[in-house]
């Protein structure tokens, strides 16, 4: 089971330094969680992830299921020993990719039934097949069964979605029998108030050892995913762990710290990479641009970074101009370090209680 | 300038241990040189070069040129600047590129015209052309520009082609002005030994610090690219350098340094990690067949490389059909150490002078 301790709250906002102590290690929190998908973060080693300072990483549970199967995960000792990371990991519950994934999901009360992305096989994931299949993966923090609420969606349909989620939430607490594993409950509630209130009120009465903010970075604004974080933060046990799902920009992960946010996960850094966009203290910057084409400095001069350190923007943007998957493996270390290292600062200022000074910019280079 | 010094002779074979020395570090003969095409070993970092034990690698003259252009990595402090390998390199001289991957090359006694394999755009490369990119890459040993003879071609065309070559490797010596670069001559001469001979003393007359068999492996049987390498490397300066262009297999490898080759380079382990083709001690080993999906051993239990050590067979076929850009990573690091090792093999057998008692099976598992 995990522990959490709040070491140090933030005077100038909600932030808090904390430290999630897991069967596989401690975390201090606010903590990034890089997202890989497939047993792997996508271009980069075990190695590079204890490099760029990683302390937790997020597995999908419905990828896994399909492929290669939790069984076949499971035979081999589990999910840490298949992808050889020792450290934790969370892994979702898959609603979402069921739901994401698939235009022709059928949900009833019992469960959600689905055709595999791959190959168009049937499949039926349930609250307890939920379970089984992250008990099977033995991920050290594992996630609930919910249906993520559509957005926009209306009072009625929200209230609908977020009262099946509890259901499924019980369902999942009663299936779960592993005491290593961590199961967080998960709030939705859409972008109403009232509700979100409601779906707190119904998670937290069930007590789980964390909560998680689901159903946001769907599309809403920014000023109303920060509003609706906020509020649902405020809700939330003060002494427990609490997951920001899918989200989001440096900005996004430093505004939601200050809310009183402990974890996040995003496929941001390491799927912008692959395209060229990449994190700096300036802001964005895409390698592709030809303005980097005979550029001797890094992407980020400020940035210690095994490719800030030993590369041009030139050859960077020669790497992926010419396709090579050296350019995937450079750029996703560089942006992978950079969201690692900026969660350090905004820990670093809660320690030193000093006010968030530092901001980035969305658009900019 | 390079030294090369023949340290040790093998008693047992024609193979020898040797030391060539150039501006950027000592190298032990024989030796592979992992191919960098376009300032990259595909899927590796420098970092990894120097922890496989690459002691030299190989860039392509044709892809530089074309992508990113050699004035802008010239401008930017040269190849090894550019890439991040402050070890020797060996360019090619682009010949053999300007024919392989165009239809539509048209020779003449001044060069060749060509047209981009990327946009169609026309090219000329003369050997002063050769020269003068190789010179703005900065590499180490560069390579005369030579027409690779056809395989098959019969007694007229391959005279005509190698005594071309000699004109050219000429004018590539006279062209050279650089004092830190080494040029290699090339021999061709095809399948027949006496146009071997032929070209062997013309291009030795010239005295190049190191000789090239080129024109094999390009399709012809085992013994015949055998023979053929036997035949050449034994008129060849005993004291020079010799270095068998695109070859090979570990077989080939362990065969050629028997027959006193010093040099060696191909895409083989680089290529075929990228498909799931493995090389082990006991063979080949294709990662894709179903009877590895989960198999716990690694893909050579005697291999101590980095993704031996920490990953399942089972792990490394779910990767590579998953798609995932870390089996491209971790089957070429394998691969590449494979190859490396191999080389470190035949150079301890020739050192302790016994017989080289391994052998590679070219078909198993």
């Amino acid at each position: 089971m995990i522990k959490f301790e709040v070491i140090k709250k933030h005077s100038h906002s909600s932030a808090r330094l904390g430290t999630l102590t897991t069967p596989r290690g401690k975390i201090h929190t606010p903590c990034f969680m890089p997202v890989g998908t497939q047993a792997t973060v996508k271009a980069l080693t075990p190695e590079n992830l204890e490099y760029i300072g990683a302390q937790i990483i997020l597995g999908n549970t419905y990828h896994l299921y399909l492929r290669p199967g939790h069984e076949l995960i499971h035979s081999l000792g589990g999910l840490h020993k298949f992808m050889n990371w020792p450290y934790p990991i969370l892994t979702d519950s898959g609603g979402y990719q069921v739901f994401s994934m698939n235009k022709l999901t059928k949900v009833t009360e019992e469960g959600v039934n689905f055709k595999s992305h791959i190959d168009g096989s049937s499949h039926f994931i349930s609250p307890e097949k939920a379970i089984e299949i992250q008990t099977a993966l033995g991920s050290d923090i594992i996630m609930a069964f919910d249906e993520p609420t559509p957005h926009p969606s209306d009072l009625a349909t929200t209230l609908k979605s977020l009262e099946l989620t509890t259901r499924w939430a019980k369902r999942c607490k009663d299936a779960l029998k592993s005491k290593n594993q961590s199961l967080f409950g998960i709030i939705q509630g859409g972008m109403h108030q009232k509700l979100r209130k409601e779906s707190s009120e119904q998670i937290i009465e069930l007590d789980f050892p964390g909560y998680a903010i689901g159903g946001l970075s769907v599309g809403e604004e920014k000023h109303l995913m920060n509003d609706i974080t906020e509020f649902t933060a405020s809700l939330l046990p003060e002494l427990k762990p609490r997951y920001l799902m899918g989200v989001g920009t440096p900005n996004d992960l430093l505004i939601c710290s200050s809310l009183g946010v402990d974890m996040f996960d995003c496929v941001m850094p390491t799927r912008n990479a692959r395209n060229g966009c990449l994190f700096t203290r300036d802001g964005k910057l895409n390698i592709r641009n030809s303005q980097y084409q005979s550029d001797p400095e890094p992407i980020d001069p400020n940035c210690n970074c095994y490719t800030c350190k030993n590369f041009s923007r030139a050859y960077l943007r020669h790497l992926i101009m010419a396709g090579e998957i050296l350019a995937m493996h450079l750029l996703t270390l560089h942006n992978s370090y950079f969201y690692q290292n900026w969660m350090k600062n905004i820990r670093l200022a809660i320690k030193e209680d000093i006010p968030f000074s530092f901001s980035w910019q969305e658009t900019a280079n």
